[in-house]
């Protein structure tokens, strides 16, 4: 029998909360970093390596698959979980995103969109209903509705409308995602990009509709950090506490901090893994940047004390070395460090909470991070 | 206290023969594929990875490494083993062939050769003792003589030039080498290009001065495989048989099995993870090239008998996306398919001299390949 979709907050400091939820493909510890995996692996990483890092779900992009290789044949092979050797629980997003960022020729009307693939032109028409389709052909455990996602900044005429257009589409999908399998969710999502009012509105209506868990979107396209925050604060009073929240694509190890200390639960992200491909590491001590000469002599591993090997297991000059000869094994033991050093302040956050000591935890790995890298050898 | 070098024939059918070579950090069982980390690392590889892939000893390239990050540097990290995370023996080639094939500016006189580096055109120069210096500093368990590789065809002039050259370098090497750490050994290189009279001068000369393994050079430059073979039939007899025999820059599967038949126990190649890289899988049905649209429904594993998981929990159809995408996650997969397989067969090579059998496995082997891959599902 398959495990019906179920949230539980087990803990909460402040706004913050520490829960899991139970999906299908087994149980999300949050607050959670879903590494991306856009075409269907996080890039440069093994699926036994991303679930070692600590990772209980991964996203999954719905433009790029319904692509490259596509839905109905992701879903003839078994699905996405076998399709990527995942066994656990994914999230995917509903494609409106990457249409607006990456596709060519974009159409949007009342109904959908129509666009041209980045990869060969061919055109394409993405409507609440086929999102929900595709999510479901993907098989995935949370599903997103198609939402209109509008670059920052606007107007409040174009916030307005796209957000009362998601509304719809939200209605929508909802419907579409009836016949889904049992077990599954659908999650809405918020917008009105920098306006507090249309953020509420946008909240109000998506909770009448009674979602299984909620989303803010449409945020870290480049706005303050502080935007971001209040766009949150406007948003979580105004969300079921029973339901999940999901800020997407976000971000910095600070931003998840402070998100979460606003009561958000969920977070994707392509930082780790892409600034991993271009030689930054996040770490304990801050970012660091593993071009950077000084490195080229230092015998010590990036941070001893890190939870993960790779971090341990190699020198920084090593790590160094593979960078500035662009070898494949420093994006790989980079995108390693991070995302399992995402993961590690995930766990840290989620002790922090159940000690009811979050505002310590807070504070005390930022000052980590600002007291910068270990000092030369 | 450090193991010292030692060889030991176990078996033996017909010429093949299998035995272990005791180095400082442990035995090399033989006949063996050495996997190439050019740069301190088997492309896309964690070294665990090479490890479990059943790989006893990689090859590090002294060209690549004195150049960047330099060994005087390795050196002061620990070494080579420690720099790569590579506790097992390791042998390094002597840089005169990718002086040869990669450097610009390259004047080679009877002292040495001076070149500029293909990274920053920076000029060096690498002399025998220089190059002995080099591969100390790195550490290897097993280091080779500076020789001349001469591109082919070439003139008998040229030829027998390179084959002198070699042999007073060789003499030179081994001078320099005296004063290396106890347990590592010296290499000589067999030259002569495609004449057997050459080879056989060269050998003999070599062998007079009694190295602890010989290698044969200048083959797999584009030359017919009957011609390698031929050569290698020339030069083994003329070997010792109590010293390993080390086939440089060799080769596909095929050249394997009939190097090991005419008495070779060592092999070092690209092949694998560089055919990876490109899509191209090697396995018991022969090469299977995962860029083919054939792939891209097929649920069916790459080879549900490996003894790789990576040829056992992704479909056809998954490593096709993965190369078409371009994904590194492809690359990885494939190299680390093709690594073990190349020590799959290493090992049924093995089991086959140790039984007597090795006609019969050759011969088995080979019809696996030419009865081609999977019949479609």
């Amino acid at each position: 029998m398959t495990a019906p979709f179920a949230f539980q907050v087990f803990a909460t400091d402040g706004e913050a909360r520490r829960s899991e939820i139970a999906t299908p493909h087994g149980v999300i510890r949050t607050p959670a970093f879903m590494p991306v995996g856009t075409q269907a692996t996080v890039k440069g990483l093994l699926p036994e390596n991303v679930r070692a890092a600590g990772a209980d779900i991964v996203l999954g992009n719905t433009y790029h698959l319904m692509l490259r290789p596509g839905a109905e044949r992701i879903a003839a092979l078994g699905g996405l979980h076998r399709f990527m050797n995942w066994p656990h629980p994914i999230l995917t997003d509903s494609g409106g995103f990457q249409v607006m960022s990456l596709a060519t020729l974009r159409k949007i009307d009342a109904d959908g969109v129509t666009f041209r693939s980045h990869l060969d032109g061919s055109s394409h028409r993405l409507t609440p209903e086929r999102a929900v389709e595709v999510q479901t052909l993907l098989g995935a455990d949370i599903a997103m509705q198609l939402d209109e996602c509008v670059r920052l900044p606007a107007s409040t005429e174009d916030l307005s409308r796209a957000v009362r257009l998601s509304i719809a589409w939200a209605e929508r999908s909802k419907r579409a995602f009836e016949s889904a399998p049992a077990g599954r969710a659908l999650f809405a999502i918020v917008q009105g990009g920098d306006d507090p009012d249309l953020r509420k509105e946008s909240a109000r209506a998506l909770v009448d509709m009674d979602f299984q868990g909620y989303a803010v979107g449409g945020l870290a396209v480049g706005e303050p950090q502080a935007v971001m925050l209040r766009m949150i604060e406007a948003v979580v009073p105004r969300l079921p506490a029973a339901r999940p929240r999901y800020l997407m694509g976000v971000g910095t190890p600070d931003d998840l901090l402070q998100a979460v200390a606003r009561g958000i639960d969920m977070f994707d992200c392509v930082m780790p893994t892409r600034n991993g491909r271009h030689g930054l590491a996040f770490t304990r001590f801050g970012p660091v940047n593993l071009k950077n000469a000084r490195h080229a002599d230092d015998p010590r591993p990036l941070d001893p004390e890190s939870t993960c090997a790779a971090a341990r297991d190699y020198s920084r000059a090593y790590l160094h070395h593979l960078v500035k000869a662009n070898e494949m094994l420093g994006a790989i033991l980079l995108s390693t460090i991070n995302i399992a050093y995402y993961q590690e302040l995930m766990a840290g956050m989620r002790a922090a909470i159940d000690a009811r000591r979050f505002a310590d935890f807070a504070e005390m790995t930022t000052a980590r991070w600002q007291a910068g890298d270990l000092p030369p050898a």
